[in-house]
């Protein structure tokens, strides 16, 4: 058994409401952070003063001052996830670590946006990691005119409909049955349902990718905070056990020069694969008995091609997988992004992903998947760290 | 005993020939990484398969592109410590965190800083964290001239002559007694010994800290390999011991918002106390015990303000403890930046520091300690997450 398993567990969600990019001001990033802890460590019925770690992704936010405007006393864990969303659900594997290492005894989590001055991804855009900055990285893909995540992404869409016959229809249910969950969900912030006809009708992109193919832009901050199992069961909430987590990726066949020198097993797929080995070797749970789950969507075809390298349906098979309903809730064999997910409810780089997976397990989310014991939730695809977690009910 | 506890073991050093500042153009940042772990990994007898883990500090590589260009095919573990060289010693600790918490076996930790096209502190400079980009912290510093790090401790040694006598002829045996390890020493970038008049004829840069209380500008990088204790002992070098590490802070009195809020014990320290206490709960080895200090010197003075947060003296005695040779090679009862330091070997934040520490373990150092068998290492002070770690010989 693997000495994260089940040694760790959720025991504090918090979140801001979700605004459209800019409105949240005058709030910063970081007074929404901090709400968005303050809420989470309420859920656990702690206090600022139990925090001892902080185990984030993205970078972004100054632990410093965060600890400082939460007034934590004893900073003994304090390490991040590089590189943007792919980290996400690694978070929580960072923060088990940091607590069966003894390093830590109580962690946060947090992710916060406000994007009033700024948009993330934006092409050229200041700060940006897509800036026209010249590097030897960027001299091989901004001449050619790909200079954003979108641009990215198109790419592998269109090459799993090359080799798989994957259509845009297939996209097409990743987005409408994603929207059918958020215009049931209070706080999402897409609440017209989508038909076939809207999204045909969405204006293109990056072809293949339409605009219902995007992830919202959002403001809005979300937080978890993690403890020992042992701790967690006597605290306010029933433990959301994290069973296995990995983050990392393949290097060799890597997503970094993007797509620029992977076999076609990889070029079309989230690069997901390696994680999702190393996330089953640690766990006794197999992608067959994985109730719900959350998969990161930036751009929708990225969940067909999770939906593949964490082994709900085989390579190339995910557009019929989801064109036999099998990620609608309540009814089909694996409810994905039952939340609305980045492309209907918010977009907080993953953080709202973890909540949905939470409050599941809870058994209090809005779209409940009946008796759910297990959920799989991944970071974003194809960039390292990529990164998945298990999370189970804690049930003797 | 704590869980890290001997643990884990660099069993790898290497390093890149160290330049002023810009010199080693053509290499990029990443290709003296590259060069850097790969001498490090010839050093321990392995390969870039073997690696499984980066563990590093201050943001900065793509650790993607690094393990594409090592060769990396399964990364399982790659967090980083946030802000800046506070967290430089810690990434040895957050190495040992992955290695026992089973997340990863071999872990790379490195840094390179390459600063052709950019000064790394500079007032103002692009993405620079002291930029002149209004913010919600900026707003309490910059109107007041208050921009770049030279500002910053100069007002910590101010206090510390103010409350405690220290004198300019205190923080003057710093910086000489630091370049006359880095002149015996080849590859230092300071070949010239520095007298106590050529001190006091530099010229005054943020008053009161001269030009010699300075770190220099240095291109270069250094990278180091961590295993398990029970691995490295198979290896080709001895191992050397992580016997205790910590990395956080006091967050209440915090130096995030520098020096705003904290009462006088703070104000003229390192800031670096909460982790001194977390390092030496972890450790079976006390400042007594300590054969060796490697305290990094962005600033000179912030050495005698560490002396003391690491219990080297007691509070506002470093400028005694300086002026009585203690700090002096080979005679001194606590030699200190045995290598040069940041003052006058390279900057390289404060990863030269673990290097010489580990050779002296080694029993390789140039400026050798006879008989070392422990040494401290402290990351940058005044930080969040400050961090600190103490190494040892394995000696059964």
């Amino acid at each position: 058994m693997h000495q994260l398993q089940d040694a760790a567990a959720v025991v504090g969600v918090g979140a801001t409401d979700y605004y459209r990019r800019g409105r949240s001001v005058p709030a910063t990033a970081m007074d929404l952070a901090v709400s968005a802890v303050r809420a989470a460590l309420e859920d656990a019925g702690l206090g600022p003063r139990d925090v001892d770690g902080f185990a984030l992704y993205a970078g972004g936010l100054n632990t410093g001052f965060l600890a400082q405007q939460l007034g934590v006393p004893d900073v003994r864990f304090n390490a991040t996830l590089p590189g943007g969303g792919g980290g996400s659900a690694g978070c929580l594997g960072l923060a088990a670590g940091a607590i069966v290492s003894g390093q830590a005894s109580v962690v946060v989590s947090v992710m916060a946006l406000q994007q009033a001055t700024y948009r993330l991804g934006q092409a050229g855009g200041k700060g940006s990691p897509y800036a026209f900055t010249p590097s030897p990285e960027t001299d091989f893909s901004v001449p050619f005119g790909w200079v954003s995540p979108g641009h990215k992404y198109a790419l592998a869409a269109r090459r799993h409909m090359h080799l798989y016959g994957t259509t845009r229809e297939h996209f097409a249910e990743v987005a409408i049955s994603t929207r059918a969950n958020a215009v049931r969900r209070p706080g999402a912030l897409m609440q017209q349902p989508l038909t076939l006809d809207d999204y045909f009708d969405g204006r293109m992109i990056a072809d293949p990718l339409c605009l219902y193919d995007f992830c919202l832009e959002s403001d809005g901050a979300v937080a978890l905070v993690t403890t020992s199992t042992e701790r967690a069961r006597d605290l306010a909430r029933p433990p959301v056990l994290i069973h296995a987590a990995a983050f990392g990726g393949d290097g060799v066949n890597s997503p970094q020069l993007p797509w620029a020198n992977s076999p076609d097993e990889y070029f079309a797929s989230g690069y997901s694969e390696a994680v999702a080995r190393t996330l089953y070797e640690r766990s006794e749970i197999g992608p067959g008995d994985i109730d719900v789950a959350q998969l990161y969507d930036h751009f929708g075809p990225m969940v067909l091609m999770q939906l593949e390298d964490y082994g709900f349906c085989g390579r190339g098979e995910s557009g019929d997988f989801v064109a036999d309903g099998n990620i609608r809730w309540p009814d089909g064999g694996l409810p994905v992004n039952t939340h609305g997910g980045h492309l209907s409810e918010a977009y907080v780089m993953g953080m709202t992903h973890l909540r949905e997976a939470v409050e599941q397990l809870r058994g209090t989310a809005t779209n409940q998947v009946d008796g759910a014991h297990t959920a799989l939730v991944s970071g974003g695809p194809a960039s390292i760290p990529m990164s998945a977690v298990i999370l189970r009910k804690d049930e003797p």
